[in-house]
């Protein structure tokens, strides 16, 4: 269930400090169109996906004016379909095969994806430039470079600020060779700190989750997962009908209303007594918050919206799957 | 993927055991009709279901002989449509709340649902035979008693036939509280050891997963991620383009044939150089083996089927959401 009132908080917070373009919304966080719009329509008109799925969904739905595939794909069949879906479509590259893909598939414009210390996707930086020179051999726009510190989201404060902009400075090396106008970056957990990017790459920051409350931004929580208390153990603990098969686990259980958590099985959360608080009952309604939103929300058919206590919208999921 | 000459050994060996309506299947672990359907045929006629929907999608499916819902429930809609989905439905209870539901609603056949020391659902077992008698009170037939011993799944092989039994043995004198043909209990981690039950509620053992091979049961790994290297950083790590978007997380990471995981993240799983080995190339396919099935197929649409290299069938995940 979505609060509309806090999404929409949320998203004029983040869009006073990155207004318009220079934020390019992930929609991997909530994979769905119709909040995508929202965000379109607050004026962030370049939208960041993970998946193609994401990208044809997006495509499909009107709001492919500018869209990039923020992560490597090589089956040519995906890739044709990215190239033929009637949107401005452009994909990451960090490697002589992606390009080739990219090339081959008729792509017309790439991003060069620069290795910033995540241990993930990305070409060494000193290795941007040439990876450039081969994509615009093979005919293709090169945008310019992104680069995801992921692995600094959730960095300890006393040293954050100083982490991310190390990395933004290997960004800023690898285009300085790379060229173009787009440097792409950066998400939620560092939107106040990163300073090296055209256009931030966030998307958790509308929806949020436990994990990105310890960070206290000024983002507060817009989602919850309402479950019902199905049994109970007087004074010892309860079951609510909701677990792991309705929330992501990376991150741990997730939080119930200050009731410590014994843990979640398939399709129920035990919890126990909050100190010096009575155990719902069977049949009460108990809020969850979710300790990861993007693998929550990726379980789910539908967000339901919510005004005050009023259903006032039912925005399908509809990017998910693959 | 799923093997199927895999997964029909895996059914050959558990029927062997617990053939015909001694096993109940758990349709939870693979949610899908058609996988639901090759056990009927193998002479289980009789399922068991963790979701309302679950139960609704084999009724429309044409399973709906004997459907156990081996979990409370308490919204009167749902129960109202199990009530008159044309199937045959027990459903489990442990309070006077889900008793009286499922009264109200119109079933006519419960479970009194024991705790066998889960900290989920069931009654205390002293409590048992009170609760039969108020199902009986209004209405309801009760056709015994189920409990799960869920806590002993992966309990330390040198004590867990004697905890198993111990378990059993709280079921047992509440059956003889309740009274009524049917001891429902078990699962595939307990398979050779529960002498308990008059039908065993196993469904893991169909496809398997990375916890439950550290069992070392006779039943081999049938289903597999197939995933691509879209990103390497030679001999130090590659990325494989599935991650915790499509693998249940709450046993972490999966197996890559062997590499060590550094990590998982929504769409990517990283893994390092297995000794003395080249880490694949970009474009090359890898198997992943989940570490928990459950969670891991309901978030794919479909099981992809083969017989050896060939793809043989595609069937619905049809039976996930809520």
């Amino acid at each position: 269930v979505v609060d509309v009132s806090v999404l929409d908080a949320n998203v004029a917070v983040m869009a006073a400090r990155w207004p318009g373009r220079r934020l390019r919304p992930h929609v991997k966080a909530f994979k769905s169109t119709a909040l995508a719009r929202r965000l379109v329509d607050a004026g962030h008109r370049g939208l960041c996906a993970a998946t193609p799925r994401e990208v044809l969904g997006l495509a499909a739905a009107g709001l492919g004016e500018d869209l990039l595939l923020a992560n490597e794909v090589l089956d040519p069949g995906r890739l044709a379909a990215l190239a033929t879906c009637g949107a401005r479509v452009t994909v990451a590259v960090d490697s002589a095969e992606t390009v080739d893909a990219a090339a081959a598939a008729g792509l017309a414009e790439v991003l060069v994806d620069v290795d910033v210390g995540c241990f993930r996707c990305g070409v060494p930086p000193a290795e941007a430039g040439r990876l450039a020179h081969r994509a615009r051999r093979a005919g293709l726009e090169v945008r310019g470079v992104m680069g995801y510190e992921g692995h600094l989201m959730m960095a300890p404060t006393e040293d954050k600020a100083a982490r991310v902009a190390e990395a933004m400075a290997l960004l800023a090396a690898a285009h300085d060779e790379v060229g173009g106008s787009v440097v792409s970056g950066g998400g939620t957990g560092t939107w106040a700190l990163n300073e090296g990017v055209t256009e931030l790459q966030a998307g958790s920051y509308t929806l949020m989750d436990a994990d990105y409350a310890r960070l206290r931004l000024p983002f507060r929580q817009a989602v919850h997962l309402y479950a019902t208390v199905v049994s109970r153990r007087a004074g010892r603990w309860a079951v609510a009908d909701a677990g792991l098969k309705a929330l992501g686990m990376d991150h741990g259980n997730p939080l119930v209303e200050g009731h410590p958590v014994l843990y979640c099985s398939d399709e129920h959360t035990t919890f126990l007594p909050a100190d010096g608080e009575d155990l719902p009952a069977v049949g009460e309604r108990v809020r969850l918050v979710p300790s990861h939103l993007d693998p929550t929300v990726a379980y789910h058919q539908q967000l339901v919206v919510a005004q005050g206590d009023q259903v006032v919208d039912r925005w399908d999921v509809d990017l998910r799957g693959w």
